[in-house]
């Protein structure tokens, strides 16, 4: 996407060809400022500050920090010592653990000469393949809005999304955006309602931000809000993003995804998860029972983080010292409560399967996983 | 409730007999300090501020607040004046109307020497009422409490509440909270999962802080979170206050209850709300069609206060400059989705017969309005 003007992905080799370059997310809306990765722990420490977010980012940025890992050692040894600290990062996104397998898969019985290039190449494909993919679910999802668009008169369509499911939670496009994205650029009228997504504010410092920066429409909610539009007939549709999908269908989203699932169910809204194929873990069914749902830091709800009246970016305290806070990062909404999920090859069924019959390839090799997770 | 020792209510007579003083709640949880109201304006900008805000607490305001208008002028033109100018202070809330009704009933027909003493007598009477009714409400809301505890083995019942419907939103005990309270105060143990409820964090700062200080058990949770945690068997029963409740059971609370509402309907956990009789409308049936929903500012949305680093309250923001933000502040959760409404005579269901039932006197002396609101 283009930002003032200048074309940017969320992720790039820096000219040295030695070092990633990524934007630094926890300062935006207030700040772009870029940062240049050059060790496998500037990686994995930028995943976990959540400088770089988003399921297809995270796998990406992964990916290319084995690249990074391999070049200051490629022994066996410095591989599984990288696939470890990558995979620790984050729990809940499957294509952390997707882009890491990947690389394996192409590094492994190679020479170790020939590793850090093989890595490199791998995870460049991996980073294209993630545009072209949200490229293709913008195709996909361009029809929803365009035959919702017919049913206006010329009003725009309003969609509502949770957290960040854009071009900054992807290497480009975005997936819950594409569709958004793809019919603004056809001159279709479109309004976003962004949920705000505490604890961390994605919606309001992310979504809204880049929106804004292509010219979007958009107006910022909190998270308690989509209920009642959507009671009063001001939301048209729900498009959010995934961070794993089940072999079932099952939805694991940002927390608060589920409770817009629900109204959207309950006021005939459709509700639709775009997403990556690589955000389908085929090895679980039952979202609710086998995904790990991260904990994150008490801090991330007990503060809020934003510019003061001075221009600096300031944290400010909003719970009473001495009250404990619980700090779910995600949750799951049943494949039942789901419209359809936009992939990129196509819209597909909520269901095994369907899933099974768009993803054959991924399915049948996927060994069912004994693992049970809390 | 005792505060540090102290026993205090939400808002009292001055020693000089002639001002009110109430608690500044927008500077809870960081400091406890009150504030005295001399006039009718003052009264006023206190409402609209949110300096005291919920709904009984709001109606019992606005009628010593009718007090104060009548001390300075207790002319027919004054009382009028004063009227227009607290009903206009927030439109959401029943009680604010029920309770100026009430005043002006008290005072009309009386010479005019004699309005300024009728007021102060009713408006006191409206105090003394609140706390009793939450008293009662506590008594009849106990039970449920009780019979969850009964099943868990000592293990805490997981109550869930949206808000801040505690004795801060009340002259004393709260509504939501007052089974909470009792059960507390009885040596059953309560456990309470506040929601933050942005965008102005009436949960994390005045809910977390009142059940701190009276030492119930409690976690802070982002409003996102509560859908999860029903999902996974963390919450035994969700209690709720309200700001209207119309003839046919429809609860207007504070945004986002609707969500809260539909996902205790999706997992089967009981979803009480707790009220006053005066939180009742029985002028009209249709929450979602005929209750007002009040817009505030964007700046709630667009900003948070708390405490920074320094020690001062600072404001920071957290939306993007340009990004247009949207502010509703309340929502209805249709009848069907209430297990019961917990009131000063017992736990009434939430339809139109039931509490016709109840409040007889009520539900026939109000004629049906024409009003019809957006």
């Amino acid at each position: 996407m283009k930002i003032d003007g200048k074309q940017m992905r969320t992720v790039w080799i820096e000219s040295d060809g030695a070092s990633l370059g990524i934007i630094d997310q926890t300062l935006l809306p207030h700040r772009l400022a870029t940062i240049r990765l050059a060790t496998l722990d500037d990686v994995a420490r930028a995943i976990v500050t959540m400088q770089v977010r988003g399921a297809p980012l995270i796998g990406a940025t992964a990916a290319y920090g084995l690249w990074l890992a391999l070049r200051a050692d490629p022994s066996d040894e410095a591989l599984d010592d990288a696939y470890a600290t990558l995979i620790a990062t984050r729990p809940t996104a499957i294509n952390l653990k997707w882009a890491l397998d990947e690389m394996l898969a192409a590094v492994r019985n190679r020479p170790r000469a020939e590793r850090a290039e093989a890595a490199l190449r791998r995870a460049s494909e991996i980073a294209d393949e993630d545009v072209a993919i949200n490229q293709a679910i913008g195709c996909y999802g361009l029809p929803i809005i365009e035959q919702i668009a017919a049913t206006k008169k010329g009003a725009p369509v309003n969609v509502l999304t949770h957290c960040n499911a854009g071009w900054l939670a992807t290497v480009d496009w975005g997936t819950a955006t594409a569709p958004i994205y793809t019919a603004h650029d056809k001159g279709l009228p479109v309004h976003v309602f962004a949920d705000e997504t505490r604890p961390r504010n994605q919606g309001a410092a992310l979504t809204a931000w880049e929106l804004g920066h292509h010219g979007v429409p958009h107006t910022v909610i909190a998270d308690n809000t989509g209920g009642h539009l959507m009671q009063h007939g001001l939301v048209d549709v729900v498009i959010v993003g995934a961070d794993r999908v089940t072999a079932q269908g099952d939805v694991c989203n940002k927390i608060g995804t589920y409770l817009k699932a629900l109204a959207a169910h309950d006021n005939n809204v459709p509700f639709y998860v775009a997403l990556p194929s690589p955000t389908i873990d085929f090895a679980i069914d039952d979202g609710l029972a086998e995904i790990p749902i991260e904990q994150r830091a008490a801090e991330e709800v007990a503060t809020v983080s934003g510019r003061a009246a001075s221009g600096h970016i300031e944290t400010v305290r909003i719970v009473p010292d001495g009250s404990p806070v619980a700090n779910f990062a995600f949750d799951v909404t049943p494949a039942r409560l789901v419209t359809g999920l936009i992939t990129e090859r196509g819209i597909v069924q909520a269901n095994r399967a369907a899933l099974a019959h768009a993803f054959p390839e991924r399915a049948e090799v996927r060994p069912k996983s004994n693992r049970k997770v809390s």
